[in-house]
């Protein structure tokens, strides 16, 4: 027998990661709900048709695909030399069979609530406003923070063109950073800006080209940048140009008057400006700041990787000097999302929590409250026969008033199950032995302090709940 | 464009769906804690041969296998022809090859956890009580109340051979469906009673044959038992012995006494009737049964399909009569489930929630608290301009206050943003217009009653609130 193990770039998450985790899924959870946010899930499997071609080719390659189940049932030769020959085509490309998988595990949350959308657009209130918390999964290489399971946390708006919407989620993303504890920026920008960008420096068409490069300054510096914007074609007085908006700095009203100044001749990048600027505003009107750790701050050089965006784009790092990680979240607005699946003409705006980074910042911190990783609150020791029956008749009363406990199931040395109950790390034992029982009261240990005191079975519940 | 779709047999859960899932779920994760149970989770994708050959041959038939990644990467010649060869057993027999795929999706959380303490063993504390809550897949055909796709949801305690386990378990099925509203009765048996019957009609090795006859009792009655007792080779006398046995009625003390006068002269036998007693008398102890709808019953027929079990066995059945529904739930004791990864001698006991059937009945009875399917209790309209800043601030005011609220993000028509209200089934609509910006007031609409009435924020919130 071969040792067990589980796939490479998964994980079993323990009692304790659970419990941190919900903490963080659970505190996003309210603040969806707080916001008149719906929750929607979608199935694990996802017909192959809806994901291929929808993350570019690195991504098609990154989908893990279900094997058709019942292949060896096949039984006519000539379906039988058909698959053979399908399957040498898998072998040949990054090809996909229907005759060998039609199904594949969901690659993003995005995708899937467009569907969504397009297969109930006549059930549903639009503007629609859905959150979704649920597992993803991609054929990617494992290393240190990169997992082919992990969990994605998503709040869209479909059907309003408002800019409230985009001041509601800077809202979301500060409300749950401010109650998780974790100091953070949002970056924002707007690709409508970015086009400008690119207009005013004479390359309309290279819009993607330099926002990709400029994406880089924090990784290569300036200089860095400018010779990637050689390399991709842009010329020195372009280039020039993009220094002189990377170089403007000031508060974000500031920056907004100066790149408006800049946008004099591109009315994308002048609209552009007005959308972060109308953004923010309303954000002011409905964000209260007073004392949070929170700043919003405009970066003309982010960029955002996915090309469906069109308009304001935003990103979230954590401005904790100890921390070393890219982004924990980001989104932004996209024009025609659920045009992929023949719907035209809805627009949405969404944003994206990074749960893994965020629980691997909070554990780095130690930013989880203590009372997360504890199970029960106590554990009730069995020191057998009739001590037994009053132990589970104890344990009965402790439930009824609402306290997490268990009872050490079997009559073992009390040196066992001291063990036992110092592993659980659990804040109290009750011994219950003879004298307690005669006397209906219980011993309570204190597990921290190491005092000991017998008091009534009422007077001991009064402490575990308080 | 092809209409997007969905695999047959998964689902897409809407806002509503989810809202009353998570209902069921939350009140089985708040009852697992409270009885001193750990939360487990384990990854969708699991190494084939952790799988296969645990859930006997139909089993193995309906595991969802995952294409491994990077086929078509593969430069070598000698590789690929290998590869094609394996490709041929895959087609010719339910082979699974590790280079056509060596992971699968999870099958039930049974195998998952028994690889998880295995692969644990030193860091947990035993008595080990896990509880897991995921979706588990099956290539099964799907029908009315089968999915491909379905949540599964287990409580299980190993290394204890204690008999307060099985009755904890008990109390955890009488205190979920006793909060859930689902009037239930509980059988119970043992299979070492099952082994007991076997022997005393002079069958021993037939125990499975005699217990498969036995448990098709509810659909077949008595005759067709019998038939088929005859067919699996049992005789008259031996048949005989049965009826006698199935026929005994009573009280469960009744019963028990009858089955262990019957059992004299199996040790096996009366074993098994005393480890139910024990945890009958266990579970009075622990359970308070004033005034429920829940009733534990003896039952010798009951047989439960899975063959690792050696103990207990109990299974849970819907009583109200306007249900016409199989098992609910159901568990029991295994001896030895981490021996099939190496690790020997370590008892384990285990229960089991059919979400998706307590789903379907919750809904056809109405047993969902109503409150459960409410999303934003207000929601507050836009009329543009000044008034949609006074209604971002009264906004900011309710969810200070812990309302969920939402605005209207365009300053649209009012019998668009009405009918959008309507359709979302809130309590109340707040109309913030000139007159109540310019004396700080709201109007507030009741949805239910169509009442509506002028007052200020704070008595507003309070009304949301209480």
């Amino acid at each position: 027998m071969s040792k067990p193990a589980i796939p490479q770039g998964t994980r079993d998450y323990s009692p304790e990661v659970v419990r941190k985790r919900r903490y963080i899924l659970d505190t996003l959870k309210g603040i969806f709900e707080l916001y008149g946010f719906q929750p929607l899930e979608t199935p694990a499997m996802e017909n192959l048709t809806t994901l291929t071609g929808k993350y570019g080719e690195e991504g098609d390659r990154l989908i893990f695909k279900i094997l058709n189940n019942g292949l060896h049932e096949i039984k006519k030769e000539a379906d039988k030399a058909k698959l053979s020959a399908e399957w040498e085509k898998v072998l040949s490309k990054a090809y996909s069979s229907p005759l060998v998988t039609e199904r594949a595990l969901r690659y993003d949350l995005t995708i899937p609530f467009a569907r969504y959308v397009v297969m109930h657009q006549n059930e549903l209130a639009f503007p629609f406003r859905r959150y979704q918390m649920q597992p993803v999964w991609r054929a990617d290489r494992p290393q240190k923070g990169r997992y082919r399971e992990f969990w994605q946390c998503d709040a869209d708006v479909v059907g309003s063109t408002s800019l409230i919407n985009e001041a509601e989620l800077l809202c979301i993303y500060s409300q749950a950073f401010t109650h998780l504890g974790l100091p953070v920026a949002i970056k924002i920008n707007s690709r409508k800006l970015l086009q400008g960008l690119s207009e005013i420096c004479g390359y309309p068409e290279k819009m993607m080209d330099i926002t990709i490069a400029m994406d880089k300054l924090d990784k290569i510096g300036w200089s860095g940048v400018a010779t990637e914007l050689q390399n991709r074609g842009i010329d020195e007085a372009g280039t020039s140009l993009l220094q002189q908006a990377i170089d403007i700095t000031g508060t974000n009203d500031e920056k907004l008057a100066a790149y408006y100044a800049l946008m004099a001749d591109s009315p994308s990048g002048k609209a552009g400006v007005e959308e972060i600027r109308n953004s923010l505003e309303y954000y002011a009107s409905l964000w209260d700041g007073a004392g949070n750790t929170i700043s919003v701050d405009v970066d003309i050089s982010l960029a955002r990787g996915l090309n469906y965006y069109t308009g304001v784009i935003v990103e979230v790092v954590c401005t904790n000097p100890q921390v070393k990680m890219g982004s924990i979240g980001g989104g932004g607005r996209y024009d025609d999302l659920t045009g992929l699946f023949g719907l035209k003409g809805l627009s949405g705006v969404g944003i994206s929590f990074g749960v893994d980074r965020i629980y691997d910042i909070m554990d780095e911190l130690r930013l989880f409250p203590q009372q997360v990783s504890v199970s029960a609150k106590v554990i009730i020791l069995n020191f057998g026969g009739e001590n037994e029956l009053y132990a589970l008749d104890v344990l009965k009363q402790c439930r009824a008033a609402g306290v997490a406990a268990e009872i050490y199931p079997d009559a073992a040395k009390f040196d066992k199950q001291m063990k036992y109950a110092n592993k659980r790390e659990v804040a109290y034992v009750l011994l219950p032995g003879d004298e307690e029982r005669q006397t209906n009261s219980v011993s309570i240990k204190n597990f921290i302090t190491g005092e000991q005191k017998k008091m009534t079975i009422a007077d001991a519940i009064d402490l575990l709940n308080g």
